[in-house]
């Protein structure tokens, strides 16, 4: 989906919002898909970048639930991030700070607010503390699911920073 | 470049990191302006939503810098991110928190590494630690011109979060 080229992340020397501990050596793969397990199954917030087929970007925080395998998220059908989704069935998002970062590329299937199951519903709006469907805005749930997931804080991170690839973990 | 259409933003309920004082009424327009620019002239990273031709969304934290009038930001040539700059001349950043954000829409120009001017070099390895002129790897500078901005921290601030339009401030 993407190349391999190198790209500049932030500045390798500054410390940023604390979370970087300089003397701290780069995380394993496994504790690095550990921190991003936790993070999955903990965090409320998500960004969520997606492209319309003309090729102009977006991006958003949108809240989320996570069941252990995809990322359930909500929003308006007619909204710009609703119809990208829907039209290219395919995002990118970032969890985290960026001095400790977790990109996720994902594969996006939609379902109408009534499709989807009532426990995953409540599930959603127990731990966001918003109910989609019950908003008189035309909402569509989006259910994400990762292909390839990358981790990293700081440029001494970048190597190793492949956790998933073509939806496997690779540790 | 896109439309007014309505966008599930994070939850408004839950407040997190601490950033959302919920006693507080929402900000006026002039304050988000002020707090976007302290921000726009202080903070060191960004996050940079771009597309490919084909539509295909990336994303990735940048360090920049603020001239007062555009950011600067520099990446490979090579990378997703250059290459989609440059082709597209668009781009989404978000600064701050997922509950405390400021979106931009910009204008991309691109220069390359021998063009920018001494002192706007000196001045983006000053704030970011970082000189990419330095790198072996080819990387470009862009330089993204604000043509749209909107600032918000929850559901209650949706209303007002306009503050930038056509390139021009509107308070």
């Amino acid at each position: 989906m993407t190349t391999e080229s190198p790209e500049n992340t932030v500045n390798p020397e500054t410390a940023v919002d604390g979370v970087t501990d300089e003397t701290a050596a780069p995380r394993s793969r496994a504790q690095r898909r550990r921190d991003t397990e936790h993070r999955l199954a903990t965090d409320v917030d998500v960004w969520v970048a997606t492209a319309s087929q003309e090729g102009v970007p977006y991006l958003v925080p949108l809240s989320f639930a996570w069941d252990g395998t995809a990322l359930l998220v909500a929003t308006p059908a007619g909204s710009p991030t609703g119809r990208n989704l829907a039209a290219s069935g395919t995002v990118r998002l970032a969890l985290g700070p960026t001095r400790d970062v977790t990109m996720i590329e994902g594969r996006v299937e939609y379902l109408e607010m009534a499709d989807l199951p009532a426990d995953e519903r409540a599930a959603f709006a127990a731990r966001t503390g918003f109910d989609p469907a019950a908003s008189t805005t035309r909402y569509r749930w989006y259910r994400i699911t990762p292909l390839r997931i990358q981790a990293w804080r700081e440029a001494d991170e970048l190597s190793g920073r492949e956790l998933m690839r073509d939806g496997a973990w690779l540790a």
